[in-house]
Formats: structure tokens, C-alpha cells, sequence
């Protein structure tokens, strides 16, 4: 096959093409922990599709499953209609993942991006309680599309709405004041004070750490009393878990370490274990007052999504596989925090939780010399934070350990290319 | 395989579920223009996933490539990283679909589903424009994200959004009040008066056949005409032809008939070919002011959906495929004829263009109803319609013509069932 | 005194002041139909404080009764506390301009100007109905502050906001797409059909004759029908008369010749009879759910008002007032017929009711330039419609005949000097 | 005179009325601070028309000036067309009191009350600055009206509005999270931070005081840092002084103790002196970017309050008057802290500034029922705050120091007699 020319990229494809500027070769080939490029240049992956492929790329056992349902013709498309493999996802799903933990949740297919279970999320808190306003927080990050972006942080995806954003009020996530200022203490004074100008919501929508945001993590007390201050004023309390959740904080939904039930729970990215489009919205039996195609789409029902759905879910009936993800964030912290030690010139902070954590720079374009250094040496690295601060660390869940720790390897190189050079402004 | 228990739908899956309670079974294979479900029981697909499926199920030349891609382990997930396949695909469907038809767009990956892509196209029309406002029209369907909603007209769906849906006038489609009223001197009066209340939109975004509104279909005249008055006023034309489009009117682009340019084209549905999530945006090379990552999403690179999408515009190369859709077209157009003319107790109306057509009866409650008996003898069929008063014909547009003259048979027979039994209220 | 210097008004008052420009005097003292510049210049004015002086300037028997409650130190200002002033205007009000009309209705004091009773009725109407959307119509005009100039039409005043106007739909009033297109058939189309993005309203605001909007008079005909389908769809008729109530069009209500009762009226201008700010919001006691204080604000009690607009009503106590007005809107229309006539130049049109009438002429600076030759040449008269293309004339409704003829014969000269003169561009 | 039967107002005004209910009688007649009722009950007034009466009622010199113009037949109502009564006030404000204060402020008519010069405000902050949103403060008060009550706070009013209240944006007022967080660290930790979810706003408007809010005082360093932060941020800093200015806190705006120059100013209220309906807005020159008419209204030019409001500007020139509203504050602090520590049942804290002063008592009917008793005993005094849990002091600021003393004695004797009585729930 003749190689791609990256050409046909800057000439036909959008300028709001993103990833394909910082990595500037085209891949063809991925297995685990590894991608390659039509040169034929390994990359071991740091970056898990923005946590897409928390079991690392191209999984042996989905695959077979895969490839098995569509040479039988199993169904691919079937807008909502029941099939087989949409059966066997949601009774699986129930066995594996809700009834172990306690949770009792209905499941809705609002469409197979992440965005779409937050957009369905909203609406159905807004539905149930039927007020108007949502409580989102500070370098929140829930999607593109009118609803999600309402509730998301960043300015300048903020901006790209070309209309003003409404009914959202965006409240100091954990630590957003600093350090000592309690935010939830503020967040309560607007609730309880009826001059406030802030409505009692329909929800508050968090994720319990924020990846897009810059790798912040909301410590499991904070997590608590906003669970708390919710069901007092009998607020919903929606957790965007499509980044942190599916393992990559340690267990399988984010919020396990906090020990609360949230009302609405949103999933996609790893959900359908392949990389495939696939989301769902969690919530409890009694908020379940949709009617019927209230909310719909066209992809509601990714069969292939379907089928590796389910064959992900092995990976947790065996408990030493959530011990597994622990090792791994275990041994990445450790190092992260002996380069922040031994590189003070990073004037670098450890951030985050489980698999999901980064190094905060204090001079921005430290952390995107650091990836691209990264880039160069073959390992693949984003960036997050408002500011692209922070280099983040987004290795598969059950990477080899080996590969883990020569992607650290590469890291500490990168650093120090980049700190003796002088930083390009 | 043990059967899947249909119950699990009712106590696991949300109320929000819509077409597994016309079509109470569940499906395990399909082929072509047929669908099996457990028991064996073989369908006709005249549904074809609301437009999803117009070259049919898991047809062999794609599925072939499909698995030889995933055994390859080729690139499932990639963000908007580059890759072999997304090279492919766009080069392909430069080749095959834009130079050919003379059209000059840059692609914009916006997400895999419908409400992406209009979500995308209204937000460029805003920042190329600096407005806000944006025209839609009547019964037009264009996604559930507040975005897409706030242009789409049924009021079920836009109480769902919970929020006031702004930024949007709805004008009144062609032959919305009766046949006689120009629809478009009405809405010109609007733009040519400074006291009119309506500002000059950012864009206009239209169906040239609504598929969700009920199968009302625009005339060449009017869209052209609606072409002028955009290009008079300086508004941005977005063609949302996710329903309409790829091939479903006999034409890749429903609006070729009318021979206009427009500024945006939305793509998703049958875009991949095969059923699975992808869409795309079209824009004029001018209107490419995107910042980078300004929208963005998870899945914007679904990597099979490029493989299949690829092998499926080989359709178009052969001039003889678009005469096949004509043909049968005209099969169809000729049987609902007849079908109208024979039953009257229908009062019912032909109504479409191309393969995306259907009878609106007079009394709401008989489109369902036929539909019912129809699935009965085997045949999948959906209802439209502000008050689902039209069944809808959507086959395979390859469809074999024994198949769709069957299937067409069976109709027949769901109407003699459905007029002669009393109709239950 | 010594005269002022009408630079002050250049160098101090903001840019945003109006009638100063066109009128470019400054004014001292006012009696019945004649204003006096500071030179000794008598003007007649056909303005009427562009309808806040349908009684004409400085009434005397309403003037004696102001300084005599001067003198005696009655209360000027109460806010809304229960004054004999206030008592005295409600049981006068309701004995001489209610009860005999069969109108039962709650008076609600909103604040003292046209915009606060507007504001007052859009939200009881929201209230009531628990809907969000108003209908409004093309070139009306209900005021300056969001609430209200959300449902105003005209489009330099809307972009004077700052922000989108929402909530509001605009409708096309009578005769607005050409005189043939029957505009309701186009409204109730927009209520019937449940996918036209119109959701059915909390309200509908209309004024019987729009005189910003260029003096458009609905038909008693259209009026009794929009009553109708308001009626027919639970939506609540807001009547704004702030310009055409109070004698104007002939009787005290402008609806009055309609035969409808709104359920909402909008009462203000002259509704002091002096010229005072006052204003009053009036409804149906059904709808009287507000809660104490829900809407406030310092001057709803306008002692001063109160004192002259109980006076203004011994007006309305002799039949022959009305028959007064009739005979002096006759005069004046048969005038402007002539004048159209006699003036083919103009491309005139006579539009209007009672007196609230004027000419629109096809070409825009021909009004302005009408109007600007009989300030010179004693005659104050303002212009209307989306473009200033009418020439708007607003005589006191008593007054004195003589004067009236006066008035018009300048009309009359000014423009002979008009179209024998080139139109300046 | 028959007396006035308090009944018509319980059955012909809206049920929004609200100081009627608590003053339940017939005013008749008002002098100085003394107010009479129908039955020749004498009162003395500490509610001053909630600020609008700040030299008492019925000023004998405006009073004459007054008579006389009426008399002479001055203008009384000429939309904004100049007159001499306006050329005078223009003149004497700008002499008494901009020049002497160094203010070079351009003067708007945006209609005569506080919502009209709130709402033109607004527009003309994000008309200068082209964006949308504006930061307002918790607790504050701002008027009725779709864009006032859009940055007022309590949470009734907002109801109220029927609609949701947008581009706003409410921030904690100086002590609004108690008194060790320092609130403009979290607003400043908005502005600095992307990802913080707020825009840069056009403007902030906040009151130095906040009447309806509580009597809640900024800190003049707190004032200060507000406009620091304003300048560096390019953002409009607007004061509503509608309440607080006009000598209530001592000086002419309440703004002269902070020593800042705010960038637009609202004033209503006492603004004509003797009670009638009259409003300015005033802006540095530059920011005077209106189109003629852009912004209207028909009462902008109240003739009558021209000529109160400058015989009111008397009072300034006369360095005395300023020391008296001192003296008068310092006698009213003592007392009120002398009740506060008298009477512990009060769980009492003065609040205020100037002559905007009251207590603040925990339990919410403590100060609703003083209040009630002080009128039993012939003083009008209103209560504030969000739970009407504070008792307001607002006298004539040129009360006669020996009726200021029986005021407060008769709120002593009214405190006995509630602290003994049992609180009514």
C-alpha cells in the first residue's frame, strides 16, 4: 500500500482538526500499548484516547467476538429495537458492574457519544424536578453540543457556542479558591441565602476528577458533602464519569472511593471496551418519567458496540484486576513525584487519581515541550488544563508494567531535553 | 444461544426506549433487505434504520473489508489523530462524490451522529456570520442536543429539552398552510421589513425532504428560490441531509435536483455504509475559520466507520446505481398510487420523493395501525408525522425488486386488514 | 429670564435624545393645542406628546384641581400606600369607565409608564399560564426594557439591547404580507400543527392601531378573530392601548370597536390627562394571582396623577365627547383623502383610525422632509413605520375645530413646498 | 370630604399591592416628616418613600416653584424635546454638582424610574463593550423589569419573571459568605481563570448600600478594589445609586467615600425632590455611543420634576446641609446601638450607613412585628432583607433632630412591647 500523504490532511480536512497537529504522522497499526505509524515506528500510548481505550488498543478477546458477530451477520444497526447483543450487554452489565455494588439504576441509550449522555442527563433532571438551572463547576469539561457546553468551563470552547450559554451556574470546584477556602461553603451560602440570585437547580453535574480541566481531583469529603448538600435541597446530582470512569481512577465507576450513589450516572468513552462510539445514562428507577422517544438518535444501538461491551466486562469479574490498576497508579505517582523532586526547574505539582494523573507546570509551554519531546522518543502524551499546564498521563488500565515504566522512562528524558533547553515562547 | 428474555427491556432499559415497542422481538441477524429475529421469523426491511441502512445490512463487500481491517488490527480509536483509513476515506470521497459533482467543501469530522454535525454547522454559520439567529422550518427534524433542538419543530420533542429553546425562528416550510400560500413571500416579508421582529439570521437550516416531519418534500423551485433569498441576504444555506442524503432521493446529495451549491451539508446516517456512527460536515473552503479544537469529541475517528464508508462510495463509481434507484422509485411511487387510488377509506396522500416515501392518511390512528399489521406478515415500516399520520417506506435503495414488490404486497394486505376492521381509537 | 442655550442639550444630554432633534427649539409654556418656543413662536401641535396629551396641553379644570392639592399639601408621593387621591380615582375610574362598558376588571398599579404596564402583563400572563412564549406582532411597539422590547418588532430599537430577546414570536399583524394573505390563517396553522415549532403561548400583546409601527390599523374583523383563537387555545389577549387608548381612536378603549374584552389591558400616556407619568395595568379578577409585591417599584403611586386623571374622566361622562372625536377624526380623514388626491406626488396612502392617522408615502424622506416644512411652518408633527415613511398626526381628540383646519392646511402647504422641491437624498 | 372606604382597594387593586397592607389606612396629607391620615392621625415618616423623599414631603420652596410653573402654564409633558424647565436643571446639576465633585459625566433621560435607568444602563454597557453578560452582586436590588430583575437577587421577585433571567451572573457581596472569606478573591479567581465557566462581563453594577438587600454596606476598600479590578479587566463599573444616592448616605452619591469615579451612574428616587417620577443615567463621554432613539420612553422629560429637582440642588450649595445629614447619622448609629445592646432579645445588629441604617434582628418577625408596633404608635417604618429580618431607618436627611428623637423612641417603646409579647409564628 502506498503511504498516506499528510498533504490531503491540511488541504480537504477542517482547520478545527486538534490531535493530528501534535502527533504529525499517520498511524495504521495498534495492539495494547502500542501504535505505529506507516514508517513503521513504534509508540507506546500514553494517551488512550482521551481515555477511550482504557484495555489498551485492539483487545485479543473483543476482537475474536467481534469478528465472530460480524461474519454472522449479527445485526450491526438497529436504531433501539431489542437485538441479542443489546440483551446480553444489559444483562451482563446488571450481573458484573450494578448488582455487586448496590446500585440499582435504569439504563438509557441516549446515542453513542459522551456528550449525548450528558445532554440527556440534563434534560432529565430538568424533566423530574421541573426546574431550569443546572450547578456545574470550574474547569468542568461535558461536550460540544449546546446543552454540554452550558455546563462546561473552558472559555474558548465556551465561545464557540456563537450564542450565550444559559440556565448554568458554574460553581468553585474543589481547591479552585486555593487551598484553604472551603468552595462548598460558598456553594451553600448561594443556596441557602434567598437573595443569592442562584435558583435551588435541578442538578449539580461534576466529574470527580477533571481530565480536560487539568487532571483536578475532587478529594472523596468534598465529594461527600456536595452529595450531601444535594439531597438536602433535593438537588440531583449528576456524575459525568465518561473520562474517569471504567477503571481508570482504580474501580470501576469513579465515585466508588467517595461512597456515594449519584442520582444520574453518565458513561462513554471505554464503555464499549474497543474504542468504539458507545455511551449510556444510569439513573434511578424513580427518575425514569421519560416517554417514550423523548429523547432519541440514529446510533442508539451500536451493536459491534454492543458485543466488546460485553466481553469488556470480563476483565472485572476477576478482583485482581482492579488490584492490577492500583499497582500500575501506584508505581506511576512514585515516579511522577520523584521527577517533580529531582526536575525542580518543572516547578511541577503530581496531579490526579488511579490512571488518570499529570504533572501541572507553572510555565505552560513546559508542558507541551515535555510531550513533544515525548512525541519524538515515541511516546504519546496530551496535554489538559486551561492554560495546556499540565502533561497528562493516560496509560491503557492493564498496561505491561514493563511498558509502563519505559513510557516513564521517556517522560524523564523528554523533561530533561526540555529543561536544559531554553523554553521557545 | 439460549433466547433473550424481552423482559429485560422492560425492567432494565429506560422508559425512553421507542421502536422495540412497535417491533416487539428481538432480532439476532440481518442480510440485505431482511432481519431474523430468535425465533427464526424473517422481516423485510422497509425501515432500514430510519435511513441508516440504504445499501442494505451487512453488505458483503464492506463487511469483507471491515474484517479484514480489525484482523489487521488496524486503528479502531484514534481521536482525530491521522490514520490510513481517514486518508482513504477522504481522498475517496473527494474522488468519488465532490469533484465529480463539482462541489468545492473541506470535511469536518464533528462527532459520529446527526446532532454533531448540525451542531457544528450552526455554530460555524454563528462565527462566520457574528449572528445569532437562525431560520428552520416547520416539522424539520434536527437532533436532540439543545442546539439541534432548538431548530427542530415537533413539540414533544422540544418540551423533552426542559429549557427554553431559543435563538431559532421557525418559518413555515413549503406548502405548510395549504398549497396555495407561497410560503416564501411570508418569509421574505420577514427579512425585508426592519420592523418585523425577525432578525437576518447567521443561517437557514432545511430538510429538502423532512423524513421525521412526515415526508413533506420541497420543490426544486422553492429550494431554489430559498437559495436566492440566502444568497441575497448574505445568509449561510445548511442542506442537513442526514436522512435525505446518500442516495435516499436517487442522488448522493438531495440537493442536486435542484441544482444548488449550499454553503453547509450535514452527513451521517447511511454515511458509513455498513450502520455504524459517523457524520461529517461540509463547508465552503471560505467559511474555515475554525479554531483548532475548538469542537471537538471522542469519537470523531471511528476508524471501521471509515473503512466501510470507503467501500461503499465503490456504489457510486457505476452510473447505473442511481438509474437503479430511480427505477425503483418509480416501482414504488406507482404502488402507493395504486394503493391510494383502490383504498380510499385511507384518504390517504402520496407523498415523497425518491426511496423516502410514504401515504399520510387523514385519521392518525390507520398509518399506525397498517404499520402494525404489516409487521405482523413480516414487513418493518415506520410511522412520520407531527401526529405519526404517514407510513414510510424506506427499502434498501438496492433493494432486490422481487423483494420491494413483496414488501409492497404486504402493505397491500396490512391495508385490506387494517380499512376493513373497525379502527380502535 | 434669559433664553437657553440650546447648545447645553449638545454638550450635556447623551446622544440618544430624539424629538429635541427634529424640533429643534427649546419650549417654554403649552395651553390646549398650542406650544411656545422661547422666541414668542406659536406652534400648533399635532403631536400630543406623541399621544400623553390627548386632552391637549395644561387642561384647565384639571390644573386647578392639581394646584389646589398642592396647596393643601396632599400627599405627593406614597408608593402604593392607600391614599384618598388614589381611592378617589378608583371608584371614578370604575363608575365612569368600567361599569358602564360591562368590564369587570382589577386595576394594577405597575409603575408610571407605558414599559412597566407591559412588563406587569407579560409577566401575569406567564404566571397564569405557566408558559414561557409570547405571540407578538410584526412592527409593533410595547417599550424599551427587556421584557418589553422583546415582543417590540422594530429591529434598531431590538439591537439596542445588547443581548437576544427571547421568549417571543412574532406573528404577522393584519395586512402584513401584502393585503390578500389572510395572516391568521398563517398564526393558526403555526397552533394547530404540533412539529411547528411553536408552542402555544402564555399570551398574545397587540395594539388595535400601531402608531410607532406606522399607524396599521387591524380590523374590528381581525381583531374579533384573533380573539377567537386566543380564546379557542387557553391564551391570554394582551390589549397595549398605552398609545391607542384613551379617546384616540374615538372611544375610551380602543377595543371597543371590536366588541372583545381583553383579558390583560395596557393603560398609560394620557391616562393622567396632563401629561403626568401614570400608568395602569388592567385584567379580568380570575387572573389577579399575583403575589404582595411580586412586582414593585417607587412611583406607582403618582399622586399627582391620580388627582388629574380623576378629573380627565368628567370628560367621559358626556356623550357628545365622543361624538366630538368623531367628528373631528371625519374632518381629518376626508382632508387627508384630499390630500392624497390632490397630491399624486406623495404616492400617499391615508392610513389610520379616529385620530390616529396619517399619510405613508412610498418614497421615506418625503414624510420627514412633510414634517420638517410644518415645524417651520408652525406645526409640530412627528413621523412613524419601519422607515419614517408616514407622516403621523396626533391632534388633541378636543380640538378646537378652527385649529384642526389650521393644522391641516399647513399639512397642506408643506407639502406643496415639499414635492414642488427636489427630495434631498 | 367623605372618607375613603379602605374596602375599594381590597376589591378593585390587584392583589400585588404590598405597603397598603401594612400601613393599613387612608393617607390624606404629608408635611415635612409628618404624615396624616383620613382620620387626622399624625405619623412621622422613616420610610421616606423607600428613599424617595429625602428632603421630606412637600418642600415648601419646591412646593412655590412648583405652583408657579403650573400656573404659568410651563410645559408639563414634551417627551424629550428641550424646555427651558429642562435647560435649567441640566445647567444647575451640572454646576452643584458634577463640576464641584470633578465628574465629567454626560446625562441621559431613559424614562422616570429606576428600572429605566438601570436598563439603559445595561444596554449601553454592552453596547460599548459588545458583550453580553453583566456581574451583579448577591442581595441586590435593581428594579422590575426583564433586564433589572435580571441582576436582582431575591429569589421571589425572580419568579416572578415567568421567564428565566439570563446574561447574568450574581458574585457575593462584600460579607455575603461571612465575614473572614473575602468575596473579590473568588470573583477575581473567576475573571483569571479560562476554564472558570464566566465570561468577561460588559459591566458590574452593584450598590454601595443595598436597600432591599438588607442595609448590606461595601467597605469603601472593598469599593476600591471593585474598580481596580474593573479597570484592569477593561470591565464598565456601574453604580445604581437610586436608592443610596441623593444624600442618603451623607453625600450627594454614595459612591464619594470609596473616592471612585464610577463608569455609569443610575439615579431615581429622591432625584426631583419632592417625590415625583424622574430618573437620569449618567456616563464618562466617551462611552456615549447611542443612536438618537435608540433607547425611549414617553415620560423622559417630566417638566414638573425639572423644576422641583433644581430648586431641590439648593441644598447642595450649602456646605452645612452635608454636616446636618452627619449629625443626624451619628445621632441615629448611637441609638440603635444602644437598642441593640439594650434589648439582647433582639439578637440585634445595626446595619447601614448614613441615614440607610436599621437592625438586623435574628429571628425574621422580631423585625416585621417592631415595625407593625411603630405603626400602632404613629411611625412608618418599613423592613428589608431577604427574610424581612431587618427594621429600616430611612428619614428625611434634613429631619428636625427633635422629631428624629421621638422616631427612635417611639422604635424603643415598639421593642418593649414585642420583646415582652410572645413572637406570633
Amino acid at each position: 500500500m502506498s503511504k498516506t500523504d499528510l498533504n490531503i490532511f491540511e488541504t480537504m480536512e477542517s482547520e478545527v482538526r486538534s490531535y493530528c497537529r501534535n502527533f504529525p504522522t499517520v498511524f495504521t497499526q495498534a495492539k495494547g500499548h502500542n501504535m505505529w505509524d506507516e514508517d513503521g515506528k513504534e509508540y507506546i500510548d500514553f494517551f488512550s484516547g482521551a481515555g477511550a481505550l482504557n484495555y489498551g488498543h485492539n483487545d485479543e478477546k473483543m476482537k475474536a467476538k467481534l469478528i465472530e458477530y460480524i461474519q454472522n451477520d449479527g445485526i450491526t444497526h438497529s436504531l433501539d429495537k431489542a437485538t441479542t447483543a443489546k440483551g446480553d450487554f444489559i444483562n451482563e452489565f446488571n450481573d458484573v458492574i450494578l448488582k455487586p455494588r448496590g446500585l440499582d439504576y435504569k439504563i438509557m441509550f441516549p446515542g453513542p457519544t459522551g456528550t449525548n449522555t450528558v445532554e440527556s442527563a440534563l434534560k432529565l433532571a430538568r424533566k423530574v424536578t421541573g426546574r431550569t438551572d443546572v450547578i456545574s463547576f470550574t474547569n468542568g469539561f461535558h461536550g460540544m453540543t449546546i446543552g454540554s457546553l452550558s455546563v462546561t468551563g473552558n472559555s474558548s470552547k465556551r465561545k464557540g457556542a456563537g450564542v450565550p450559554l444559559q440556565h448554568a451556574v458554574t460553581m468553585p470546584y474543589d481547591s479552585f479558591v486555593g487551598e484553604d477556602l472551603t468552595t462548598l461553603e460558598y456553594l451553600e451560602a448561594y443556596l441557602e441565602n434567598s437573595g443569592s440570585g442562584v435558583a435551588i437547580p435541578a442538578a449539580m453535574i461534576v466529574e470527580t476528577v477533571q481530565g480536560e480541566g487539568g487532571i483536578n481531583v475532587a478529594s472523596s469529603e468534598w465529594m461527600k458533602k456536595l452529595d450531601d448538600i444535594c439531597k438536602r435541597w433535593g438537588i440531583l446530582l449528576i456524575i459525568d464519569d465518561v473520562q474517569a470512569g471504567i477503571g481508570r481512577t482504580g474501580s470501576f465507576f469513579s465515585f466508588e472511593e467517595a461512597g456515594i450513589q449519584p442520582d444520574i450516572v453518565c458513561l462513554s468513552k471505554s464503555l464499549s471496551g474497543y474504542g468504539l462510539p458507545f455511551a449510556i445514562t444510569l439513573f434511578r428507577p424513580e427518575l425514569d418519567i421519560w416517554s417514550p422517544g423523548e429523547h432519541n438518535g440514529t446510533f442508539r444501538g451500536n451493536n459491534h458496540a454492543f458485543v466488546t461491551a460485553t466481553a469488556a466486562l470480563d476483565y472485572w469479574k476477576d478482583e485482581a484486576f482492579e488490584e492490577g490498576i492500583k499497582e500500575r497508579s501506584e508505581m506511576t505517582h512514585e515516579y511522577l513525584e520523584y521527577l517533580v523532586q529531582e526536575y525542580p526547574e518543572l516547578k511541577g505539582k503530581v496531579k490526579g487519581r488511579g490512571l488518570m494523573v499529570g504533572i501541572s507546570c507553572e510555565e505552560p509551554e513546559l508542558a507541551s515541550k515535555v510531550a513533544e519531546e515525548a512525541f519524538n522518543r515515541g511516546l504519546i502524551m496530551e496535554t489538559a488544563g486551561p492554560n495546556d499546564e499540565v502533561f497528562k498521563l493516560f496509560p491503557a488500565i492493564n498496561i505491561e508494567k514493563e511498558a509502563l515504566k519505559q513510557g516513564l522512562e521517556i517522560i524523564e528524558e523528554s523533561i530533561k531535553a526540555t529543561v536544559k533547553a531554553p523554553v521557545a515562547n
